[in-house]
């Protein structure tokens, strides 16, 4: 990434946290680095992109922080209870970055986020089917398909928290209840699939 | 429930399950049952509240058969596993009859269905909690705090379906994945709580 696209991601990470997307402009955050509106629409056509910018490297982070928790000799179930603790970091932090109150909001559903999001699914997809398979060739695990074991989990997982947030807006207690219940999924999920001691 | 109330219903069902709620008027429905649109304002104040009423409709059917399905001489396991398949048929039916095309679709992020939404949540979390109670207690389950775990349960289930809807369109293929999934859960789900044999 060149520095001028940074300093623009940069810029725009604060206007986004501060104002929300619907209220952030181009103009603003042109103003904010005394870059020219012109220049700004050289290096992204539209808000929007910036916005799925910004996310995209809080997921490339995230990605990197999971690749090294799966090459690192832990038991495969302590890496998926971190896992869902990583997420539920990483979605906390996306949250207060798009400022949205609550999931149900125009903005959330926007389709120019749709290939963001089913990037991003395939990805935590591929994460835990390899977590998984590890437990599988460990034999810590009983034997089951990993591929759509990990969608089952991934797609619980997510529903989990979009229905609590359905309900109750974004706040620390809410929060919690989404790390409690997601970390009870993670346990029954894991007993469910524990292979039998010998 | 008055004659003429189930005869508005009636043919509101209709209208909805072919040209979906949004291009639906009250004046249709009236022309629909020859009967004047004062007449009809007289019982419904607007077309969300006629959905409402045909919606609840629905769901008190299945809250009958869920109710007959508790009382009948069962394993706990059964009455689960046929719970989900029962609430899958019904929210075939529930989006047959909205005829919406995704979960996404601002008509179902309207406010006036938040109360709708909410009871029927409530209804679904008391009857799971009801069944795994019946577990617990005739000791096919393990000891379990049934309260947070049918919350945990039904957020899930619901969180499948709708990631699955939220990607795919609706059609016979899209409801047996989604069929096969909750079903999976629900055995992941029942593997985990299930009493150790003796």
């Amino acid at each position: 990434m060149d520095s001028k696209t940074s300093v623009i991601l940069e810029a725009a990470k604060k206007r986004f946290a501060h104002y929300g997307i619907s209220k952030t402009t181009m103009n603003e955050i042109a103003t904010d680095i005394g870059m020219s509106k012109a220049s700004l629409y050289y290096y992204f056509p539209d808000k929007e992109k910036i916005f799925i910018a910004v996310v995209e490297q809080d997921i490339a982070e995230f990605v990197n922080t999971i690749e090294s928790l799966i090459s690192k000799p832990s038991k495969p179930s302590f890496k998926l209870r971190k896992y869902v603790s990583y997420r539920n970091e990483l979605l906390v932090r996306l949250l207060n970055l798009a400022k949205v109150e609550t999931l149900n909001t125009p903005e959330v559903f926007n389709p120019v986020y749709d290939d963001l999001k089913a990037n991003f699914y395939n990805k935590e997809r591929q994460l835990i089917q390899r977590i998984l398979q590890i437990g599988i060739d460990e034999q810590a695990f009983i034997k089951f398909p990993a591929d759509s074991y990990s969608d089952l989990f991934l797609s619980s997982m997510i529903g989990l928290r979009a229905t609590i947030l359905a309900r109750e807006k974004p706040s620390e207690t809410t929060f919690e209840k989404i790390e409690h219940q997601t970390r009870l999924l993670a346990d029954l999920f894991l007993k469910a699939i524990k292979a039998e001691e010998k």
